[in-house]
């Protein structure tokens, strides 16, 4: 918060203060909370997604303040989504005027992008092997717990690696933006959002209004963002051969030129933006698709109202299908949708050769029986969750699509939807609890579910309020 | 085809001519082909599902030519959709204008109902154990292959006991129908439309028209069908206290009722049809929830443009959820969505529980982990078939509730969707490449996926076309 501060002091605004003000109780607060050191330091997966999802929760509601009592965002729960949004990498706003905000509240918008995209990174790190697909190993890991003392070392170097790639890549797309002509304090906020694959744009219309070359940049990075970081990894330790071999980031690439050539045939064929050269309209193509697929949520263009249904329909797929496992972007993830279609082709292939062993294949190695099955469960709890929200945001009686598109981009932390929700529009008409129910599901499916489904289970609050019974039931 | 001829004779129609003339052609083509008899009796599930995907389209083909060639459906693939919508029992229309139709081919619409809910439950015993969501084990069985004499006698007897049922019920309907004062022509196809849970009216208006106490009679016979035939089974055998805890019956219980209540609340805190008193506004609600929920297809109201979304998006959400397995209803079936949901809750257990054995348990038995990946599977291939036709059937460029709900009314064999597909509409207005891609999702929602979806696979073609490379593999 010291650096929206300074955004304040450069640009001379009386709206920075407040960001000064909270920093100083956050010190104040977070002195307080680690003066005492707890007797047992070791900690059981149970506790590690309970701190994770009130973590994530009690940032936002510190993170909102500053737009509360700067009166740039005057209502607490409209502070508060756009703080989730921010952090969770969402970008969805609830902001009809962007272009009014003071300068460091652009800047703070954008700049949660930035630490949220890491914080998933760390969160990644820490807890979840980098194989993608196997995050249920989690839970069965907890008997004896790793230890902090003991994890921290491997996790300290690994995390620095990340960072210095997540921080290059950034600093690379900021310098590429300036150098196409970008103003300076546009480009930081624009990368910083590129960089969480967040969507937070600091103008109303997104990315439309700059050059074409800025938004070719902005593409690409956005692509590059929603890579799995491992391939980065490779690249570094120059395993050239492993790293473009990588299953994952090849699927990716796949997926959005087939989901391009099936918009451009989708948009030419039925004659929509017939002012448009072919080169105008690929650049459309691409930075939709690279925006939607990586869930980030810039927008160049106004797809939901000139293009054509089938091409708004790959967009909403893509939406589902997100970005490479260990990257910054949401959705269900890349790895997990190619373990699922193979395992359906592995059914679809025993009816031929019911004899055969058939083993599936991930990254060039046999998956665990244990990981399909996590895959599984995992998308079985995405569907409960994504139904039940629908059906409560429904209540605001708005159309169909709208209700099912704001919910698909607020779980699969996109940001913008069809319809009402679409990228020329906000998510302000919503009522407080719809807004709470997004809150909810920004949060869920940027921690992938499981830590935010837990705070809903009875069994969780017993833990906390009968803790004897339950360390009873557990050693 | 006998019964529609009959028909026609009774009301003295020309237009019943052509089901004589067909009916006769299947006569000749059938004694032609059972001549000669195969060598090999023994057949292999693979064979099974190539047998059954096949039998139905030709079914529908033959089925649909009376229409044509009596000029009540003039168009080929027009009267082919009527007629798969018939025998999926799906109940989807391509008529603007019912009643402009003779008796005789109002009568056989109905009738392929009745024939195709006799057809599924055939199916399902024969093929299926009737536990529900093991529906995969059958691949599993090949190998040998169960030869067909020794499979028959037992098939014989549980079907005749099945059709027993299946018959009384419809017979008992019908009494109902006449004595709530229905006319002779409407209790029979109402009846028979019902027992297959198929939803062909004989009014353009569907059941709208007719008095509240024949629309209570018809809900109820809704619901009905589409319970488990195991449990009537077990009413039959006396085994009361098995049949009233029958796990699946009192889930597909408590959802309707669920769902009523949700519904209600709904609409009147929306107040919505002011000027409906409660008992009507149950009536409707209870009418259509069994409707949708049984992916019967029937409608009392226009609850499309009358009910607030979130009613609506209820109905959207039972189209998936479907009837109980062993019941003439589509959709994903009561069972497996209370295996997923299980599963779900299983591993959220384990959270705090991570030493303890949790069984999944189904009807008090637990589950074996082989029916778990196979329902999980199932749903997978679910997801993409149903997918992958939303975007086909987008490139007609409607809005995305009439492409989505288009879609999941044929895939789930329900009938009416919403929008453009909604119950006052028809899908005559989707183009011919669309309707394929429907007959395909009607065939396949009906015959639970794999039996249609092995025909777009190149092994089945190759094992047709190069039969003597297949079998050294398969022996």
């Amino acid at each position: 918060m010291l650096l929206p501060f300074a955004v304040s002091v450069i640009y001379n605004e009386p709206q920075g203060v407040p960001f000064l003000g909270v920093a100083l109780i956050c010190i104040l607060l977070g002195t307080l909370i680690v003066i005492k050191k707890p007797k047992n330091m070791n900690f059981f997966a149970r506790e590690g997604f309970a701190v994770t999802s009130l973590s994530w929760i009690m940032l936002s509601v510190f993170g909102c303040l500053p737009f509360v009592i700067n009166g740039d965002i005057p209502n607490f729960t409209d502070a508060l989504f756009e703080t989730v949004s921010g952090f969770t990498t969402t970008g969805a706003s609830i902001l009809d005027d962007i272009e009014s905000l003071s300068r460091a509240s652009l800047f703070w918008r954008s700049f949660t992008h930035w630490l949220g995209g890491m914080g998933v990174l760390v969160f990644l790190l820490a807890l979840i092997p980098m194989t993608g697909g196997s995050h249920m190993h989690i839970m069965k890991a907890e008997s004896p717990g790793p230890s902090v003392d003991k994890l921290l070392p491997k996790v300290r170097h690994t995390a620095f690696v990340l960072y210095a790639i997540y921080f290059a890549l950034t600093v690379l797309e900021f310098a590429f933006l300036v150098y196409a002509g970008m103003p300076i304090f546009d480009a930081v906020t624009t990368a910083a959002g590129t960089a969480g694959t967040g969507g937070f744009g600091i103008k109303s219309d997104s990315m439309a209004g700059y050059s074409a070359a800025i938004q070719w940049i902005v593409a690409v990075f956005m692509m590059l963002f929603g890579m799995n970081f491992g391939f980065y990894f490779l690249l570094i330790r120059r395993s050239f051969k492993a790293a473009f071999s990588y299953e994952e980031i090849r699927n990716y690439v796949l997926i959005i030129i087939a989901a391009c050539v099936f918009i451009m045939l989708s948009v030419i064929s039925r004659g929509c933006l017939a002012d448009m050269s072919f080169a105008e309209k690929l650049r459309h193509t691409f930075f939709q698709v690279t925006s939607i697929m990586t869930t980030t949520g810039f927008s160049t263009i106004d797809y939901d109202n000139l293009w054509p249904q089938t091409a708004n329909l790959i967009l909403v797929a893509l939406m589902f299908v997100g970005a490479c496992a260990g990257s910054t972007g949401g959705g269900i993830k890349v790895s997990r949708v190619s373990i699922l279609f193979k395992t359906v082709k592995k059914e679809m292939t025993l009816f031929f050769h019911p004899q055969r062993v058939v083993l599936i294949k991930n990254e060039h190695k046999p998956i665990a029986h244990e990981t399909i099955r996590s895959t599984n469960v995992f998308i079985m709890a995405y569907i409960f969750t994504f139904v039940v929200s629908v059906l409560l945001v429904s209540i605001d009686n708005f159309d169909f699509t709208t209700t099912f598109t704001a919910v698909a981009a607020t779980i699969n932390n996109i940001g913008p939807g069809m319809s009402m929700a679409g990228p020329t529009e906000s998510f302000s008409a919503f009522t407080y609890f719809s807004k709470y129910v997004m809150i909810f599901d920004m949060l869920a499916g940027r921690l992938e579910l499981y830590p935010m489904l837990i705070l809903i289970t009875p069994e969780f609050w017993r833990s906390i309020f009968c803790p004897n019974r339950g360390i009873r039931i557990y050693r």
